[in-house]
């Protein structure tokens, strides 16, 4: 389970060919962070996070004509790929369509993995660091599980923790906050929407509220574990206010909820850029 | 994150097809077990496998004509899908090969998912269970990566551990060791060979003979992290000896490590069979 460095040229050659464009350009992070307990690491510490968000999200955005950065966990599930089915599956559905939309929007699309939370952090920092010559056309979209306790590379055992002991204690500590940097530093510019996930309903709205003030985030998107696919609160931190979404059933194609998350998001957005124009 | 339960009905109703065959029937473990850290599960602990060692295995036992179970880790790699190019490979591999191969040796296979180490734990005895009376033709082919420790459900938090705090200290117990059960009580006659992974070379022997004594398999495959696909030693229990398998770069096909190993197993295997005929 090696970490996975970022290829900085290649993100700076797929972003130079839409340097001259007014198209919005969206950083959509995916899927769950590790933590490796080791150096030559077979155990690690993951988050729940099929990736299924991200990847819809991503779809939805370039629907929406954004240029699409996938920073995503490595084998998590990704655009277009989710739809293709496998080989056990012996159904007559048409995969024409998949591979039409998939080609459609190809070239709006760059797939960049990572793997443990440094890789995470690390990345996160970098392709903010690209995108900041794009001001306000940058929307980042943070979906990714990003750990919350890791073991510092220096406190991190060689090799593999012995089996057959009595008791195993863990010592984490808390991984460095850097979602404020985003805003406040990283790319000043960039319209920044974060998740918040939980599964006690009780504290979810207060989760939120604290995380918007001490990372600047423009909109957070709270949701419950158990909820997620079909309702999430959404708080615009400068207007100060909730819209809840619920996912509308008798929507047409029957889409998911990310298709109205990313439909309201791209409206506000579309202000935040006009409001500097 | 929800732990998945074996439909012993499926399972029994694929082995009654095969009841009055005289062909080998084996059980393969594949892919790392979970540990859930809190009781709606957000976080967890993983162990490193892709489940590449078990699909591959599993492919060239069909080739042996064996009736395989595949016990995987769900969303770990799959036989015959693991060569299945995705929607951004844009190379012009013929896939019509891999096709016909898994559409020769699907009424083979039986696909059965796992999610946590106590799923794995139970559904390891299930599934011995009704193959026990299929006695010397069976071959338990243990290659999961079956987590060392966990939290006992009781001792389980039940919402996601609070972030924040200024260390996270996880208190683990060891899982209880059932490897010996498997040729001690759930399938006695069953030929059982499982995995010993290490990342150090010094103790690997010593780790395999001590496994061989505890758990009473009849083959041991040691392997190290870093060289498992081109080296294993092979640890035979009753003979008291040590085989050294390379992969061979000039075997036809280019075929992968585990090509050789059931090779080499399934002639163990038939010696076994015949011996109490």
């Amino acid at each position: 389970m090696a970490s996975i460095s970022i290829d900085i040229e290649r993100v700076q050659s797929f972003l130079n060919k839409h340097q001259t464009t007014d198209r919005s350009i969206v950083l959509v992070t995916s899927g769950g962070t590790t933590v490796p307990l080791e150096k030559n690491t077979v155990r690690f510490i993951d988050n729940f996070s099929t990736g299924q968000r991200g990847a819809a999200s991503a779809e939805y955005f370039l629907e929406r004509n954004y240029i699409v950065l996938f920073f995503h966990r490595i084998s998590s599930i990704l655009p277009y790929q989710r739809h293709i089915k496998t080989i056990f599956d012996e159904s007559q559905t048409n995969q024409t369509y998949n591979h039409d939309q998939y080609h459609k929007h190809k070239d709006s699309l760059l797939l960049i993995p990572f793997q443990t939370v440094s890789d995470y952090l690390t990345g996160l920092e970098q392709l903010c660091g690209l995108l900041k010559i794009f001001n306000r056309a940058v929307l980042v979209y943070l979906c990714a599980a990003v750990s919350d306790y890791y073991i510092p590379n220096n406190e991190l055992t060689e090799h593999k923790i012995p089996s057959g002991q009595n008791e195993l204690i863990i010592h984490l500590k808390p991984v460095p906050k850097l979602l404020g940097f985003v805003k406040g530093k990283y790319a000043p510019e960039a319209f920044v929407v974060s998740f918040k996930l939980e599964t006690d309903e009780k504290i979810l709205e207060e989760k939120c509220l604290q995380s918007a003030e001490k990372y600047n985030q423009d909109i957070i998107v709270g949701n419950m574990l158990q909820t997620r696919t079909n309702q999430v609160q959404i708080y615009e931190r400068m207007e100060k206010q909730w819209t809840t979404i619920n996912r509308s059933e008798g929507n047409i194609e029957q889409k998911e909820i990310e298709f109205q998350i990313i439909d309201f998001l791209c409206d506000k957005h579309r202000i935040y850029r006009e409001n500097l124009k």
